[in-house]
């Protein structure tokens, strides 16, 4: 296989491991800061990289509009185009073509679809995904799927995850193998033990450089989401890394790690930092709360990013108040470095055994202090 | 007096100097990025001193608006606030209250206005602005003044100049003197020779750590602002720092080097990074042009900004295409960093008595190459 994934250790379900790329190796259970149209929003690459992220996602729908594959085949792919030289998983495309309502027709050759920027027509298919993520130079390439909505009957999600998998074979054969660069599988089959099993099974029967879990975080909420995570991810190869697409908040994660899944990402940090919330240790903060105005703390006590080590709340508000980018920047910035931070913390407990004690203090700290809704 | 200005080397009118400070050095000529609110639009405060800008220039009107000056004193003054270690300077916010029109009502005692935020009602005097200059920690006080509207007849510019000087009078007694603080004279006196010879008589007579050129850059062009540059300046102490405000584009700037000013600020460099401006060594560049769409060069050849040191033309026109923050945050760094390179360029040249190839070369270059209109 293309992708060598090692696991160092175990803890029940939950696994510490390294995926090993041509543009550097992912210290698992890890985090993937979302970078849509060939930057993570309001960041530097070099501050991402400060972060402890060591990967990338990338949207395939959005680079395809703008500025399209070619040209940045031609500036020499994503990594250079971005002045990011640590490794990128991509998307396929689907998820977000899929959610243009109305402006898309979906056969099982693949889907036509209506640019949202300038209403030019598009055509994707397995095989144009693949030569897409090839020519960005993704390091994982994700297979086009179907991402199931929910809710679903039996049938449709039946009938949805069987295409998804012939899908998925076509990805397989289009995709080119190279040294230091992969493929995932996605599982569909929705909340249906049955339909995940079979997914797996036909995943499986392909053989992918790792699997991801598609279909969750789409309205069925954390308590649907983990009844699905008790046996989604043990369904598909052990000796893999399992992603869980598009989630999710912090307990979100903690929860699908203690489920033995491997990777994530989520626009959730850097989306909330451009409407000023943020995730702290003790719970979420909404900075544009009054009782931050006169506030001389720092947003987050013994967190080490630039927010939290220069300024005080007082400034941050006040920075928000004025529309100020740089409130969005140092926002940001906190929040990718706190996601980095737990995903951190989840690997040096299971390196040290202590998983239990640190799940533990998570849950008590992110029940006291600060939290507010976001 | 409470700043000390060392002049190093002259050359014609042009002078090569060190203004030290409580919060450490200037050297001179200098440029003063904009910190309007607080903050360098969409800069990090490291960035801005690597850039090698020296001092900052805060705004009294916004920062007396939002947070307020007592909140910011309460933060420990505006350096802390900001995490800015080096110099600041603060204008008195005569000139943005003055802008006002409708909003305000102007007396001999101080001007009564409506914030534009929320329609609040304040009155801004010479003693109010330094109480408020005071709070905020700034190092280097701006008296209160009328910047005379251009044009102006010549019975308007010299009752508004008579009156600025009375204010002048009156900011230089509510000026609280400390070690490494200064407080700046404001000339006005519009395009009329011996009304700003009358304005830098009143000036001295009162005495102040530095001599700015108010009222110019309104509207008046060039040519006519080198023509009072060509006397302003040098009717103004030899030996105190003298400083241009709100100038100007690149060639503003090396004018009047030439014609003996020492200090400038301006909104050009930050404002253009907004609106996808560059300035370059070479002219100006306008990234939206689509002859940059597929352009692999770097900006400006030469330049060690990140963006021309890492990035594209075509990164950054995609950049801005997507409306991406990043985009503002690098176009943002690079005009700071143009500039700042120009100052130095200038400081090298008159220490190497090599100011007037220096200044050859430069309207070689910004004839040549890319030049595009702003």
């Amino acid at each position: 296989m293309a992708l060598k994934f090692e696991i160092l250790k175990k803890n029940g379900k939950t696994r510490l491991g390294i995926l090993h790329t041509r543009h550097g190796d992912i210290h698992t259970p890890a985090f993937m800061p979302v970078g849509t149209c060939g930057t993570v929003k309001a960041m530097m690459p070099e501050s991402v990289a400060a972060t402890g992220a060591e990967i990338l996602l990338g949207n395939t729908y959005h680079l395809m509009l703008r500025p399209g594959a070619d040209l940045v085949e031609k500036m020499g792919g994503l990594h250079k185009f971005m002045n990011w030289d640590k490794p990128i998983l991509t998307d396929s495309g689907g998820f977000q073509v899929m959610s243009l309502t109305g402006l898309r027709k979906l056969s099982e050759e693949g889907v036509t679809f209506r640019s949202h920027v300038d209403g030019k027509k598009f055509f994707l298919s397995p095989e144009e995904s693949m030569k897409i993520q090839h020519k960005l130079d993704s390091n994982i390439t994700m297979c086009l799927d179907e991402c199931t909505p929910f809710p679903a009957t039996y049938e449709q999600a039946q009938k949805s995850m069987q295409m998804s998998m012939r899908w998925a074979r076509r990805s397989r054969d289009a995709f080119v193998d190279r040294d230091g660069y992969g493929i995932f599988g996605i599982q569909q089959g929705s909340i249906f033990k049955d339909l995940r099993e079979e997914s797996a099974e036909k995943l499986k029967a392909i053989g992918f450089d790792g699997y991801a879990i598609g279909g969750l975080a789409v309205g069925e909420g954390q308590e649907k989401m983990f009844e699905v995570l008790d046996y989604a991810p043990v369904s598909l190869p052990d000796d893999k890394p399992r992603y869980l697409m598009g989630v999710g908040r912090p307990d979100d994660i903690v929860g699908a790690v203690l489920r033995g899944v491997d990777m994530f990402d989520c626009v959730m940090p850097t989306r909330s930092g451009r409407t000023a919330q943020a995730f702290t240790r003790f719970g979420a903060i909404n900075i544009k709360n009054a009782r931050h105005r006169e506030d001389p703390r720092p947003l987050e006590e013994g967190c080490d990013c630039p927010l939290c080590s220069h300024y005080s709340r007082a400034y941050i508000y006040h920075l928000q108040k004025c529309n100020e980018i740089l409130a969005v920047m140092l926002l940001t910035w906190h929040n990718i470095r706190y996601y980095q931070r737990l995903m951190q913390g989840l690997r040096e407990a299971i390196a040290k055994d202590t998983l239990e004690e640190f799940c533990n203090q998570f849950y008590a700290d992110q029940a006291k202090g600060d939290i507010e809704e976001i």
